[in-house]
């Protein structure tokens, strides 16, 4: 009887257990699939304390080479020379960006940045070997999510290095992807290109029209609702009408230059692990308890890198 | 020398003129182009006033039949019977969504609600003629964004009766897509598929993995900032912990139920007008000013339907 009730179980289907969410991979990571985030391409930007006398810190990884190099320098020559403090959050629009800098505009820039220009958009890609795939031509040794993301801004896109990446068709060229929580250069129009001391962050769906139209320098890490949770600006673009609306910025430093003791540690989901390609797949097809129909693919920035504070 | 002249000036290439920004396509649509959204389809909402004693009022367009009807069928019952009156906000999670109803989950619902299930999250798709062209497959007579919408959640996505729509490869099903300030239905696990009394609105990227798997009823057409800037909750999935910091709601109405003097007058720029098609085209290929490199393509909720109050 016994044999007979295991037969019977083993022939009937399998109960369907939820599959694992997306956080739950996550979660199962080991420690080796986590980045440190390095100190000196971390900013620390604190916001005037809020009216409840809350501390605002929202933290920004800036990006790696070869990604905007020029605005990344600039970046770290303004935080070093302590430019940003005493400067504000002058811009909010909804589902659009929060944006800081100089609100008179006529503050002097620190010596030593460097010229910027529209070049730097786009990045040449690394020389990549292909493969032909059912999915068509796929960069051998990559994460393969040309399957998953079908995209209508690039002909490739995938997550490189910690950061969503777009490839162009002859995957000569690439650049970054603006996605929710980027960070950007705000600039004038073309040629100027931003020096780096205006910076905005997406509060909204990913504006990827900006794609190859703006520098994008980095993402927030941490406190990104400190920026997405200011009152919305009713002036033209989201601008604050009123100058008492303008949110402070206390300070911005890199982590570098703070006292070890005080250094935020914080790590990303390496995008090259196979935590990232599972934890991508299951974003794609969600199938735990909630879900009824897996998409069967998804927005390259609705697979966001995962961040946590270093154990 | 003046025929010569003007032979010249045609054979030389044009000045690169500036193209017309989207929101300059809209703004130079003629009247006939604009629909009145009715008022037994404008949800008003009132927030209780902020701190600063400033109205907060969102409206909310709910869906065109044939899509997610017993919910909104049951939207209307509770606004009707002043159900949300004294309920609250109780939700708000970065980069997702802002969700209201009773927050002790024991008010008792009125008589007269529908059920309601999964299977309706999804309609029959109209009869449609299809045509071959170099994009493929397209529709007769519609709006034809499948060129420059290619999606990673569907097979076809369109914008139709004022609302982006999903439809499957067989073109015989469709549902509404999460984009952003989208109005859908919370839910506890299937097969609970929600009664309506529980809303939210998306405050983030658009988190399309939830499309065909809760109910969509509407949209936000004004106030989203009222939503969209609240302090985020630090509970699980963004819930207020502190039952002060929920925000009361004070009333919902039908604007069909107002006094025919406070109803607002709202409009939704036609979406199988030619404008749109040019407003489409123009998102998806920022030639404006600012642009250096037109996309070439867009997603669906970066083509937001636009909104005016009626002149």
């Amino acid at each position: 009887m016994l044999t007979l009730a295991l037969l019977l179980q083993a022939a009937a289907p399998a109960p369907a257990a939820a599959a694992k969410a997306p956080s739950e991979i996550v979660a199962a990571a080991p420690a080796s699939d986590w980045v440190d985030i390095a100190a000196d391409d971390l900013l620390v930007m604190q916001l005037a304390r809020d009216p409840a006398g809350k501390e605002r810190r929202v933290l920004i990884q800036l990006m790696p080479p070869p990604f905007s190099q020029p605005w990344i320098a600039n970046i770290r020559t303004l935080a070093k020379a302590h430019w940003w403090d005493g400067t504000s959050v002058n811009r909010v629009q909804d589902n659009y960006v929060a944006q800081w800098g100089d609100a008179t505009e006529k503050k002097p820039l620190p010596d030593g940045l460097q010229s910027t220009a529209r070049r730097s958009y786009q990045s040449a890609a690394p020389i990549r070997t292909f493969a032909l795939s059912t999915g068509g031509l796929v960069p051998v040794g990559e994460p393969r999510f040309s399957a998953i993301t079908k995209d209508p801004y690039a002909d490739r896109v995938t997550v490189r290095r910690g950061f969503p990446i777009a490839t162009n068709a002859s995957a000569d060229l690439e650049w970054p992807i603006h996605c929710y929580g980027m960070v950007g250069v705000g600039r004038g129009m073309s040629p100027d290109a931003g020096s780096g001391a205006e910076l905005y962050a997406v509060i909204g769906h990913a504006p990827r029209h900006l794609d190859r139209n703006i520098a994008v320098v980095g993402r927030v890490v941490e406190g990104i609702e400190h920026l997405s949770s200011l009152p919305r600006g009713t002036g033209a673009l989201g601008f604050y009408e009123d100058p008492t609306q303008r949110v402070p910025i206390a300070s911005i430093r890199l982590a570098s230059e703070l006292p070890e003791a005080e250094r935020p540690r914080m790590q990303y989901l390496s995008t090259e692990s196979a935590t990232f390609a599972a934890y991508a797949a299951a974003r794609a097809n969600r199938r735990d308890a909630f879900f009824i129909v897996p998409a069967g693919g998804a927005d390259i920035c609705n697979i966001p890198v995962p961040i946590r504070k270093r154990p």
